[in-house]
């Protein structure tokens, strides 16, 4: 059984201009183990490309085209930062970091989203994202405590779009709505996405995301593009396009805390990069890379929307290329995570697969 | 890039016993759709037979090892209702279906539960599944706001559990670490798992379940045959054998409610198929069914672990089956789910792979 391109009852879907992210073969990258067997596993594809567009490495199909959802908050926040927005209100790397994340709307989140709201004039209710109730399991008690509702502020896109409407004011234009496709913030985003990965999202398949932003699909290495240039502009370019680069690096590596949040992937894998790597997940089994002075990218799509896949094809990927220590315990976790019961025991692990795993041997060398 | 059987560091795979629960082949089954555009898609296995072991229809590779987890817990509580512990100790079909169950841990499931082992002179600390917050989130926020800790009697398999405290009373042994390969009441399972599937758990690959107990690794034919005969020996076997089979399948299809939990597929499904259908899911992306009165059963395993797809597969196999009515909305809506954003708008959809879809048409014709 091969893909197929039919119209389901529910969707208007063109394959003139729509690009499954299915692929009829896409490897298997990561396997399951449940004991001394492998319960299951996730197939997916994986690149690496430098800032001149070449690929360097890759699993599966450098060209499959992916919605990579908020694994480019980097690239989106351009916008906030080279308008000047940033800059005319005085922002901190700690909201700069806000705005690339997917945080779990933990207080250290969720208090410093709002207090930048107040500080710009706006509140809470001028989110657009939805109300979400924190990802972080302590946190969510805490606040059912309170009795207080979850709201926007919680929403693990809430930084992003404090960016969005700080864009807005800077620009003079009404932020509602803001949102929207139409709206000159997600133009202006358009723009720098458009820029940086050489694809005009405008021209591409278009879903709206979880925070209810467009959601645009592109060529996997076009997403990797737009990262690895990320870090090149940010050492070549003393534009203000070059400086709102090392900008976004630089909050993206002070802040590995507000990127995620306790526990998850980004925070532990950047906590112990110390700098070297930054990542970034996006949903539906996305995650990409950025590494700092080598003017590389790394971009991963499990096929199947596993994050816990992608974590570990992402540590496994910069483990290879060095741009982490493989021989961290705090890395070694991350690439082979243990799977524990309700009672605590060990009872099994994801690692990747043996074929995957022996081609990121010879890979970089 | 093709499953290799190498084995990692963390784990004593032995490929001359083990299967893995990965195939080249396995075909595509559901697509994600979000907008315009599929998002990613999931690959699996599933297989339709009946009572005498012949496969009706099959999707990937029926011969697949699996492990099928709480997907057969029907199966294993034939240690309960057949050695007569169940009706020692006066069991209501409601205690029944909490054996057969991964429930949500809302209080119709724990309260039942924590009674029940009172009732048998046990207390909710002798279950040695572990604790487990409730997975229904409105039941967990109200146990967070009392300020009492999650127990074992909310963990999904407390109800299995205690019925295995209930066998092993009646059987006249200690009950202390029921849980444990070598207890007599895991024994008693083994040999009505042997016996309806024709394969002894003890020659398979073994691990340890999420509740703590034994989880062996069967191949997917042999799993819904051992389902399907659960229904003829219903029909059949007048002997305490297949009074044992009745009286469980009365029960599952007498409470969808109890079998899952609110809003879970389980209990939508089993609700709207009133008793033509009963469904139970397993951890890792499992989904089995048995089709009452028609010695047929189902077995799905996703490859990569989603439950999501699992369910899309089995609401759309016995749609074509003809076992629930596919023009009910309230099936319609669970063999193509919508995915709904903090917004609350639908912007995406579950919805069977084209060429699944196809090959389900004529499936059973």
């Amino acid at each position: 059984m091969s893909p197929g391109r039919s119209e389901p009852s529910h969707s208007p879907y063109d394959p003139a201009t729509s690009d499954p992210a299915i692929s009829g073969d896409a490897p298997c990258l990561v396997d399951v183990w449940r004991g001394p067997f492998i319960e299951g596993g996730h197939r997916g594809h994986a690149v690496v490309v430098d800032a001149d567009g070449r690929i360097v490495a890759h699993w599966g199909d450098p060209d499959l085209s992916v919605m990579p959802r908020s694994a480019i908050k980097s690239l989106q926040a351009l916008a906030l930062v080279e308008s000047g927005a940033a800059g005319s209100f005085g922002l901190a790397d700690a909201e700069i970091a806000l705005a690339l994340a997917s945080h779990s709307g933990e207080v250290q989140h969720a208090s410093r989203v709002a207090a930048w709201l107040d500080r710009i004039g706006l509140a809470v209710d001028d989110l657009e994202c939805g109300a979400q109730a924190p990802m972080h399991r302590d946190s969510a008690d805490a606040l059912v405590r309170t009795g207080a509702p979850a709201t926007p502020a919680h929403n693990n896109c809430s930084g992003k779009h404090a960016g969005f409407l700080t864009t807005a004011i800077h620009l003079g234009v009404d932020p509602k709505s803001y949102i929207g496709f139409d709206h000159p913030v997600q133009a202006l985003v358009r723009e720098h996405l458009h820029g940086m990965t050489d694809i005009d999202p405008a021209s591409r398949p278009r879903g709206i995301d979880g925070c209810s932003i467009p959601a645009h699909a592109l060529p996997l290495r076009n997403v990797a593009l737009g990262l690895a240039r990320l870090d090149a502009h940010s050492q070549d370019d003393q534009s203000a396009h070059g400086q709102a680069c090392r900008r976004i690096l630089a909050a993206w590596a002070a802040h590995p805390e507000l990127i995620a949040g306790t526990g998850r992937f980004d925070t532990r894998l950047m906590t112990a990069a110390k700098g070297r790597a930054l990542t970034k997940a996006g949903a539906e089994g996305v995650s990409c890379a950025v590494i700092p002075g080598r003017r590389l990218a790394v971009a991963v799509k499990i096929e199947d929307g596993a994050e816990r896949a992608a974590s570990v094809v992402m540590a496994a990927v910069l483990s290879a290329l060095g741009a982490v220590d493989r021989d961290d315990p705090a890395i070694r976790s991350l690439v082979g995570p243990t799977i524990t019961n309700w009672n605590g025991l060990s009872v099994g692990a994801l690692a990747p697969h043996a074929a995957f795993a022996d081609s990121l041997r010879g890979a970089f060398q």
